[in-house]
């Protein structure tokens, strides 16, 4: 439980092989929309309709859970409205080589698809009416971290690529309306003669955001440098973060970063782990980072606070749960993996 | 030289500290534009100016070099016409350090500013009149790779700035005009109740693509699998990449990429380095793949051709230099770093 490897597919341990290859194969996606078997999740507002389960063991706490729905239950929401999106997420996963064999024309392959289906507010509210054991989680985060870690991989999926077409309705590059294509994964342009219909542009597909996350440990070895913003919870602090800049290497935005938000200067910086993050649709990057000085001035545009904290104040917290002096994001948050992994690395705890 | 951490940054071992607070500083910004000893890189559609010169040894080669010029030399193309874009690119480095103390106002902090300059195919052909010992790098690639390390890390950034604003000149979210902010790093959306206005999105800032790149390694630890496309030069093989989806770990990309590819199964990923990639603007995330399967089914749609390669075939390209087998991309390419840290991670050469 030490090796951050161990948690560092969250967002993405997913039950789903993605089969991007029958994105474009609209005969197939047109007959697992209305198969039986086919599993549909809903979004409202970008949030996924959820409901309290138990978990495997019936003596817990009551877990959120995503609905799955099948096509009878939603096909009345599926109608030829415009604020109605559907994606295609996948298959899942133990069935896919089950049916690895030839399949005659027509014949059904066996695999179990997903879809994602975003629906307008007057449909969502008509649905909870009729479902009153279900929820759309409002607000996403962080309550998105309580789901069973399989469902988050699928939810990051959805939501990513939802909030993209409910931010991206236009062409950047002409400004006219587009359509979606390829199981939700394309935009096209709507006007015939623009430019972003000749070759491969990036401004038809979903964009996903890099970000750095880093642990920032000073040069002593015994203490990380953990910082906060104004509109975080009071108490909580966490690692530095920011977005990777066009023309950057990750360890070249470790170092900005830090440097920018804090004044601490950065030598080493080491890949850790990686975990999505669907507010909208960032790829967070994991670093430790080495400091090569100590002053800590706060840049207060960017953060409100930033502190060195011993390795005793955190092992307090994340182990013994000492939650006084301050606390770090849930266990689910690549943060307090991050954090986690260092406290592990020497082991003199 | 057999680590590849020595050449992770091709793209960014940069001259220059972005000093993104200053972008929102306008009076900063205009007086540096008018200072004498600004440094101006011009840009013709999405290409730099460049000249050829002599490499430090006077009996190399000439290099092919950024022409830097001043502000003299580019006023009369930075007029009111509309397709002109200035980008602030930041500050000389090594200046940056002397100029510490506290200034007086209006006194000259000293700072030597960058900007990135792109001018429409009219001013392009004047300039060239004038200064016929410059010309502007096309096609960008490969011939970018020729550039001195630093330099190339500035024309990453810019080239990447400026592919943004070429493509994205309209709100994706309502589909209006923008304007260009933040010495070249915001777009903002004119239409007053848009609401890419409330609040931060993604939509306002530059687009930045991760890419997995890799080595993949046969499960006999000696050979490697590289891959071709069909618009490639005949004979070249590298290493398979491919845009991260949303939702999607680096490993899982990684591991995703390869099988859509190639059909090769993927366990352990390992991060090596990265490098930005100006085409228009990904990040290149390099990692060492190791395969759990062998057997290689080629997806016709995404490459041409893959084969396992062995050690001795690749030591024989990459240090023997001989060609008439297969050959890599050059070595200031990510693909070539990886390879090579590969071939040297065993040492029996
Ligand atoms: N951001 C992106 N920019 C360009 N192509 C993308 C992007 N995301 C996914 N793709 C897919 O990747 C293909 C191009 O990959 P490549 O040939 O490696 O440049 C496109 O045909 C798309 O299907
Ligand atoms: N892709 C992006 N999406 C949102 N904010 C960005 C992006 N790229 C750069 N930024 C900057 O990062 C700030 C938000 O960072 P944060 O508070 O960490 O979410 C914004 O105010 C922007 O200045």
């Amino acid at each position: 439980p030490n090796d951050v490897r161990e948690y560092d597919n969250y967002f993405s341990r997913t039950l789903l092989d993605r089969k991007s290859d029958k994105r474009t194969d609209s005969k197939w996606l047109n007959a697992k929309q209305n198969h039986p078997a086919t599993v549909y999740i809903l979004f409202s507002s970008l949030s996924p309709l959820v409901t309290l389960g138990r978990g495997e063991d019936s003596s817990q706490q009551p877990e959120v859970r995503l609905c799955r729905l099948c096509h009878e239950g939603v096909k009345e929401y599926m109608s030829q409205t415009e604020d109605v999106t559907l994606i295609f997420l996948g298959v899942e996963l133990q069935l896919a080589t089950l049916n690895g064999g030839v399949l005659k024309e027509d014949e059904d392959d066996g695999l179990v698809a997903w879809f994602a289906l975003s629906i307008d507010d007057t449909f969502a509210e008509q649905f909870k009416k009729k479902h009153e054991d279900s929820y759309f989680l409002h607000p996403p985060m962080p309550a998105l971290l309580q789901l069973p870690e399989k469902e988050a991989g699928v939810v990051a999926q959805a939501r990513s690529v939802l909030a993209w077409h409910s931010r991206y309705q236009f062409c950047p590059t002409c400004g006219s309306a587009t359509k979606i294509e390829e199981g939700g994964y394309k935009k096209t342009c709507l006007k015939e003669d623009c430019p972003s219909l000749q070759g491969v542009h990036n401004t038809s597909y979903p964009r996903v955001d890099p970000v750095v996350i880093m642990q920032v440990l000073h040069p002593d070895g015994n203490q990380c440098l953990l910082g906060r913003q104004k509109r975080f919870p009071p108490g909580m602090f966490t690692c530095l973060a920011g977005f990777v800049e066009p023309g950057e290497t990750i360890e070249d935005a470790v170092r900005r970063e830090v440097e920018e938000e804090s004044g601490v200067k950065i030598g080493h910086v080491q890949y850790v782990s990686c975990q999505p993050w669907p507010m909208p649709s960032s790829l967070m990057i994991g670093c430790l980072a080495v400091a090569v000085s100590t002053e800590i001035r706060v840049d207060k545009n960017e953060i409100e606070d930033a502190r060195w904290f011993t390795r005793e104040q955190v092992v307090d917290v994340l182990i013994k749960g000492n939650h006084h002096s301050f606390f770090v994001p849930p266990s689910r948050a690549i943060a307090h993996q991050l954090i986690k992994h260092w406290i592990g690395m020497n082991a003199n705890l």
